[in-house]
């Protein structure tokens, strides 16, 4: 298995999938990088050619794990020197990535993926064995997904020991809008307009402290994000601004949030008894099998251990 | 001193009070949350005749720690049994509590507060002794506040271990609303939108949880907040509104969010570094103290110990 990238997601896969017996090496741009995860028994190079040639030698999963800018140039490498190996990433937006990957002529063997795991920090040193333990890994179900390929990608994020949520590329995107890049919007606006206010900073507790934590992520990452995902944040937005003069106008016409606290606050306890049922009967490469897993995983399914296979091609 | 109300703010300020060495009494409508504080050592009634006549008495201060909806009521028999007492609130929003006091003829001596301190619980039991400890403590500073009024307010913040933010009602509603009942309104809409689109709650994580977390309280309350703040809370809207739609349209037009996560970063770093230096240098009671007190609450200042004062009467 071959990541490239060895920040904080690419150089946690690469400690865990170590962990769990498998064999692992990796490339990172930066010469520290390297060496710190040679220091800490690694087996990583700087060298970009070298890497690709042991990975298409040994038929390796390649995990893409650099930054969205950085993907393109990365994957004109991988069509160069490893064009048949498997090939997944671990990068936040899935359609942009995907869009990519097809212009470069490698949709055959990729498979999407994206943890949903991270902290404040980044680089080598900020990654850790056990960043993704319990967490949902989303691997990507789209129509052109090989089932062979599939299995490889959940494999892996089992060997990591998160959880399979299984998702179109679409549709994950549309759900990171709302739960991610949306509410790192709603949290800036929130800042500022605290910021604009006399007394505000002053009598601000603990409820502004949380409600606007994500407002204190670097702007460079949340720019990336949210700007790879316009296409979905856009509606989101619009539904968000939406909800917000409706219940401007109710509150100035009528003197009553009702409408908007009712259910936002219900939603909000539907989310706290969302169930996480095991998904378990679906066969991969079985007909239907994208369509099914992508059913159970919008529904909340999980995959906790290897589903049975029919082919290694679907 | 005499608390009417013994629920979460009511019964800690009782039991901080006692814990200080002060003499107080309390009156609740509910028998049951009588029962308990006398159970637990304090001096309760249900009888507000005789609570309030017992303040008259005693030249007790007041302490309306009753519900919004509620305060029109007691301030009807504080007029009638005990109009000379001193007088202050806890009630989240000053400037509808100040109109009430108006309306009743009982502004002479009264002098709004508002510690910034509370639970997601409710009642005498979820109360405790330290609820206040090293929260800010508003005490208002309104043109027609009366000096030794406000003295005695302000102390019985300190012997609670809370620090004082001297505060102008008008001024804490504003702030208010832009750190809590915006928030609250904001966290509603995420919780609500997420609701909505397929996938979300299957891949909501952390920040998602502590952005929605608020959405959380009870209707009840998060709209007695709001509604009550209608004429601070429709501006914050608005500016809230319309820093959205103008994202909305340069993610749309150019592709980029800069602007709004460039200035809401460096308005959250602002908040962090926000600076709580302590206020000394005003006599309470003499030429312009009420402003200077205002000016320095505004600016991050806050009271850890007693100020001098001048007379006993502004």
């Amino acid at each position: 298995m071959c990541v490239l990238g060895l920040g904080l997601i690419g150089g946690s896969v690469m400690r865990a999938a170590a962990a769990a017996g498998r064999e692992v090496f990796g490339y990172n741009r930066s010469v520290e990088a390297v060496q710190a995860a040679t220091f800490d028994g690694f087996d990583a190079t700087a060298n970009l050619d070298k890497a690709l040639a042991r990975a298409a030698a040994d038929d390796a999963l390649i995990v893409l794990a650099v930054p969205m800018p950085a993907l393109g140039l990365m994957l004109g490498h991988i069509r160069a020197a490893a064009a048949n190996c498997a090939l997944t990433d671990v990068i936040s937006v899935k359609g942009a990535v995907l869009r990519e990957v097809e212009m470069y002529g490698l949709l055959e063997r990729f498979v999407g993926g994206h943890p949903m795991a991270g902290t404040a920090h980044s680089g080598w040193a900020a990654g850790s064995v056990d960043l993704f333990v319990g967490a949902p890994w989303v691997v990507s179900v789209d129509d052109h997904v090989d089932a062979g390929v599939w299995t490889q990608v959940a494999q892996l994020a089992l060997d990591c020991h998160a959880v399979v949520v299984p998702a179109r590329s679409d549709e994950h995107d549309a759900a990171a809008a709302a739960i991610s890049h949306l509410p790192h919007l709603f949290a800036e606006t929130m800042a500022e307009i605290a910021g604009e206010v006399p007394l505000a900073y002053a009598l601000a507790a603990g409820s502004f402290r949380d409600g606007t934590r994500v407002a204190g992520s670097a702007p460079d990452l949340v720019r990336a994000m949210c700007e790879a995902n316009a296409a979905q944040l856009l509606p989101a937005l619009d539904r968000g601004i939406e909800l917000l003069t409706r219940a401007r106008a109710a509150l100035a016409d009528t003197g009553s949030v009702a409408e908007l606290v009712e259910s936002g606050h219900a939603a909000r306890m539907r989310y706290d008894s969302f169930a996480r049922p095991d998904i378990i009967a679906t066969v991969v490469g079985d007909e239907n099998w994208r369509d099914e897993l992508a059913a159970a995983g919008r529904a909340g399914g999980v995959i906790r251990s290897a589903l049975p296979v029919l082919g290694s091609r679907g």
